[in-house]
């Protein structure tokens, strides 16, 4: 079959490679329905994560079943099923506690940008759904496995309430997935901060009420001002970089929390700084497993369209191109027909 | 009157200081029953943080009102009342959200290790009991000022629940107000870190179960071990150094909290660590005032006795050697009578 395999920064190919097989009796083999490229994709495409070794990329996926291993019991061939980027058992205390993401056995998804692919710990990993979706939810579906888990946990965390004033940083596809999340849960007010059109008209679709354009302590300056000199009760910082998360901390009030789901890089947090702005922050891998089942049911009931942070779709042999899209900003999220 | 003034590292003396004045209507003036030293009090004695000019030292205080501003309509003249450490005006949104520590008014306390102290802000500040309280309850109503409001607030922030395994990092006065407090939340399993007996003890008779005397990477492997490698789910960080932070956030699992209420110095911190470990953090000055009425209420009942961690008791003439004897670890926390 064709997979992709990233060599090195900006080098990414469409090639071909071996089908996967179960290895382990805990394997399911999924044929996926559809793949994408995530924003975190970009950190080794852009050089700024060593690549000792080719990678196969990859860790969105939804599709049906293909085959499992001997131990697997609650999926079976012919399925339609979800899963999270976070591979994970259901037995440890730590999926008992909803954070699946930091389960002992913990293993991240690779080799999905792929026809087939290899989920182990099926088990613990996969979500059936009912009946086999029609064709037209299938990119909604595809969302959950990690784009929208993923901007459901910044909320969580930001411990967004029904009524909260929340501020979303970063308006890439995780972002943008932040502001349905805080509007499902009830959020009064959404600011988004954004300067792309494209970028700021999706987010008001999504339930944003406000648009911030400005950076930095400009950024911070009108989010002081649209709060009354308050702050956010609750930030989701969806980027990861040193400017964002100041951005996040200088946007929320005190006692609010900042959930932070991008990756930090280069990011030193002061001590004193924190202590004195009161700022609380819980970040991480998201356990977007623990989300799946209500995140599914919502797109099944037709209640939410976070595939429509898709605006790009191209077919497997044109990856690298998605990759470069996403790169230089002409597309938010890269939806791959395999 | 007589009142405490530090002069530079290890320089602090008792000596003739101005009576208090009403300075602004919103001022109150409070007879103290007693004062006391705060571990905070040994950042500047030790020459931690630079004095440019010599301190009113004393911010924990409990007593009778002498004499109230014009616009103070909460508490009046012969009232019992305590305050908290933070002066907080009872209006702004932060103080409506429960951060007091964080009004947009705040003052900190100045001048209480003295027999007479000026609150300002006395109506979001002071919370005057039912009627005069027996004289054996004055140092655990004094506790409530600070240090036991501030452990508690170290709970709080770390989200112990009833039935939650905590663990607490510091043997500090705060760092046992931190165990009563998570016992009193209803703690199944409460974790003291500390290797002086006398703490241990104290430690055990607030509600601590079990004792771990191993510090750093030991003391972290020994909490594992106690939580059958899972870690803690809530973690009191009640020091302040970058050591002490680390051991909290090692100690904690994948989704705990950390309530950290020693003020940091020299704690920097790896945003990418954070976010793998998956640790939340909330600390900063703590909100005394939001618990004042439950803690007194506790305290009037008999159902807590948090003065017990006063384990010396001296004149204020004598308050240099008070500050030494804390300095010197030879005493948890100095009652100074006034």
């Amino acid at each position: 079959m064709r997979g992709t395999i990233l060599y090195g920064a900006h080098d990414v190919r469409c090639e071909e490679v071996p089908e996967p097989q179960i290895v382990r009796p805990t394997d399911a083999i999924i044929r996926l329905s559809a793949s994408c490229i995530c924003g975190s994709d970009l950190w080794p495409f852009r050089g700024l994560n060593e690549i000792t070794s080719p990678l196969a990329m990859g860790h969105e996926y939804c599709g049906i079943v293909e085959e499992v291993g001997n131990a697997v019991t609650t999926v079976k061939p012919g399925q339609f099923v979800v899963g999270s980027f976070c591979l994970s058992d259901n037995t440890c205390p730590h999926y008992r506690f909803g954070f699946q993401s930091s389960c002992q056995q913990r293993e991240f998804m690779t080799g999905a940008q792929a026809p087939l692919a290899r989920v182990s710990l099926a088990d613990g990993t996969l979500v059936a759904t009912p009946e086999i979706p029609s064709d037209d939810l299938i990119p909604h579906l595809l969302a959950a496995s990690d784009v929208l888990g993923t901007g459901w946990y910044a909320a969580d965390a930001a411990r967004v309430q029904p009524g909260s004033t929340v501020a979303v940083v970063g308006d890439g596809a995780v972002g943008l997935m932040g502001v349905l999340a805080a509007k499902q849960i009830g959020a009064a007010r959404i600011i988004a901060m954004s300067r792309h059109k494209a970028r700021q008209e999706l987010a008001l679709e999504f339930g944003a009420t406000d648009i911030v354009s400005e950076r930095g302590d400009d950024g911070v300056a009108r989010i002081k001002t649209l709060t009354n000199g308050i702050g956010a009760d609750a930030v989701l910082e969806c980027v990861g970089m040193k400017e964002s998360m100041m951005q996040a901390i200088h946007s929320a009030r005190p006692g609010a929390m900042i959930g932070y789901v991008g990756v930090p890089h280069g990011v030193e947090l002061d001590g004193q700084e924190l202590f004195f702005s009161q700022i609380g922050m819980l970040g991480g891998p998201a356990p977007v497993r623990r989300f799946l089942p209500h995140l599914i049911d919502l797109v099944l009931q037709r209640k939410i369209v976070p595939g429509k942070v898709f605006d790009l779709s191209l077919p497997l042999a044109d990856v690298a191109e998605g990759y470069r899209a996403m790169d230089e900003r002409r597309a938010i999220k890269t939806l791959l027909r395999v």
